[in-house]
């Protein structure tokens, strides 16, 4: 009998109540006493299980089953009963169960709280628990509608490279790859690396934006996306670093910050919607167990109007309550975390643009206002975290960015191509990147980026 | 006036005929006579651009206009006009152009045709053209086909490392990446790299796949996919090798290798008609002037049962054949191109999975079947093209998968964790792996892996 998943049971109860179904899954417990059994079975296609009662009236093999341990892969045949009056609006009463994978009493996951250190030294069975089997679930699902959002909009994806030539993103310290034998690198006569034996014939490093690469696509197509994996080889022991980790960034022609801000309220709006839409068993699930306020603030978000402040207003309402700050404010000074969250929780209650940071804070490529003080920048920040995007519009005046490559010391040839954009046909335009792993701790309220990857590689770590 | 984009235009002329409307885009042509000039403007929302008119009775900036250059940023308002008769349905009045990024004579894309290899050295500008235009608008709606095919049938999307600590996926030749100092790299006293002062405290290297972290999401999720980067160092010069490309992975649970097949059948099927509904000036141009077979091979392969032939059987078939073939065909040999064409494109003229290869040439992983022979993998190979999707149904066995990892020589110690897999809730799962690239080629009719690339990264080549 074709095996029915326990998703489409909870989505129509109605449709399979008293007909025979056959359910797959993992077994989370197992109970019994003489002749009468219970099993809740998980089998991932959505939050929730399903309880198996079986007797030995009915299974020749009851014994067997009642012995199995927790974890075993079972297949179950039985009739559907809706149980109204009950906890779960049905179960299944069973008339063939086999096992198709034993357990073993030496399964990790055995029925009881474990600790999420402990979890991360079992990355290749956690998924199996309900806090990471959600928090992968949401995971999907926020990448879903990213790409739902950004195709219903006329957004064209990207795939930038992870492989680049050049430091010259210039966001933070890069892995260098190469397939030279370190027990023998092969040298030039001044001693330094020949590189030309290297795969690549030069210096290669993983990525640590596709910005650069996509403004040129954005040149060509007016509104594009990437949506893929960055690097930063940054020695860092926080709950919010990874070495790996998903980023999203978009890149919009003929467009100004104002367009951008527009652009990341309706993203963050769209996939706090759609994620609440598609998960509510998981969401349930977070507002209960690992962050009570969760609903509610994410509610709040999707339905607010973004404020809107520049910089230097936004430090002067801040420099009122530098009694209460460790770092104290005064404009030119970059904003801290205790800022961002006064700001977006305290003073407005509500996600908070600043805009128009001073230039000597913010990276080259962002375009002078005509202050010549501050660049046309903006961070985005949310209630419950602080930063959740950085933005700019981009300087697209060719004389204007050479300056500012010279002036900041940069190697003006690293970026010949990246200045042509500003040659042939450029203009005002402008993007974002929405590092995606926040966005994740956003939607469920795990504070460690190490529970929303499935595989977490930080430093000192690269197990599995 | 708020810019409307030129898909809009043609997503409903009627809409707009006789209405004021602002586009924005990069001229392609300018033509002028005295007082009355054509511009070709196109903005990359869809394939097609749209001619505007301008004359001196209109523009006082006529001059100004007339004498730009290819590849300029113009921003059009004007009175868009249906134009039933003529070959576009509609051009737009000029009623105002301003520049808002001037080109230049230097302009490397001139009104001509352009070599593919010389294209390649400005792919910062390709876009800009027809064919790489056309290229990367597929690549994004068969991405975003993939995703929805996914989603629909209610698979999880997880993204599996980069970053790998260990060479145990042993599908070719891997790069290193390092933060070590090249010129002094750190040893041990036996002369061998000291990989604890490395980032991660041991060597890691670019993953060549997902699966093995696929399969531990799958017995978890029941149904996944993985979609990311992978990379193979392998000195290639070939048309259909880049260091960096693309996968599409699924793993499904209580799966076996006919349910991977259905699966596979229905995900290219989805795919071909997703991009050909989504993409139909852009396949056109691909039917027109790359490839004029490509519409009906892939209507054909949309609409076909494909065949399913053992390896065994497929061999007694080729073996008929063998006098025209270069490499004979006897049962144990890897099928060639050659063969693979053969069978799909001669023989069936269709797509055509074959099964059960012998497991000398197939991976450790795959399931052994009775015979202890064969594997549990198929090949999909579809007309034009060869092999698309490599598939198999994976040991499950806990006692066999250790068999075979001993028997090969392999790590057992790398393995705990998939062989964990096993001793824990295992069950008879499958998966298979498609070449992202190679799918866009087989949409497009492009023959290079380097066109369908937006910085493709190749042997010796790593340019933007």
């Amino acid at each position: 009998m074709k095996r029915t998943e326990i998703a489409a049971l909870y989505g129509s109860p109605e449709t399979f109540g008293d007909t025979q179904v056959t359910v797959c899954g993992w077994a989370r417990s197992i109970r019994d006493s003489k002749a009468l059994g219970f099993i809740d079975l998980n089998d991932g296609s959505c939050f929730k299980g399903v309880q198996i009662v079986f007797t030995a009236e009915k299974l020749e093999n009851y014994k067997e089953i009642a012995s199995q341990n927790v974890g075993a892969a079972l297949r179950v045949t039985g009739t559907l009963l809706l149980t109204p009056e009950a906890k779960q609006p049905f179960e299944i009463q069973a008339e063939e169960i086999t096992v198709e994978g034993a357990s073993s009493p030496e399964y990790p996951l055995q029925k009881k709280r474990h600790t999420v250190e402990y979890l991360r030294t079992v990355a290749h069975l956690r998924p199996r628990t309900n806090l990471f089997n959600a928090a992968f679930r949401v995971r999907s699902a926020a990448a879903f509608a990213i790409h739902k959002f950004f195709n219903e909009n006329g957004f064209t994806y990207v795939h930038t490279p992870i492989v680049t030539g050049s430091d010259c993103e210039g966001a933070g310290e890069m892995f260098q790859l190469t397939t030279l034998d370190l027990v023998n690198v092969p040298k030039n006569e001044d001693g330094t690396v020949d590189y030309s034996k290297d795969f690549f014939g030069k210096q290669t490093s993983l990525t640590v934006s596709g910005q650069l690469e996509a403004e040129c696509m954005a040149m060509a197509f007016g509104k594009v996306y990437t949506f893929g994996p960055t690097f930063r080889a940054e020695r860092s022991y926080t709950q919010r670093h990874a070495a790996e980790f998903w980023m999203v960034e978009p890149e919009i022609a003929f467009a100004d910050l104002n367009d951008d801000m527009d652009l990341m309220e309706a993203m963050i709006k769209y996939i706090i919607k759609d994620v609440m839409a598609c998960c509510p068993q998981d969401i349930d699930f977070f507002n209960q167990f690992v962050d009570k306020g969760l609903k509610e603030r994410l509610e709040h978000v999707a339905n607010s109007d973004f404020v809107r402040i520049s910089y230097t207003d936004a430090v002067k309402l801040l420099e009122k309550n530098n009694d209460n700050f460790e770092y104290k404010v005064s404009w030119g000074c970059d904003l801290q975390t205790e800022h961002e969250r006064y700001l977006t929780e305290k003073e407005f209650g509500k996600p908070v643009f600043v805009t128009d940071y001073p230039k000597e804070i913010k990276a080259f490529y962002m375009r002078l206002n005509d202050d010549n003080k501050t660049v046309a920048a903006t961070d985005l920040l949310v209630p419950g975290i602080g930063e959740l995007c950085g933005a700019s519009q981009r300087e697209e005046r060719y004389d204007v960015l050479l300056n500012r490559i010279r002036e900041l010391g940069l190697n003006e040839e690293d970026y010949w191509w990246y200045l042509d954009l500003r040659r042939f046909g450029g203009n005002k335009h402008a993007g974002f990147g929405l590092g995606f792993e926040r966005m994740v701790m956003y939607l469920t309220g795990i504070s460690n980026i190490r529970d929303v990857l499935p595989f977490p590689r930080t430093t000192g770590s690269a197990e599995f």
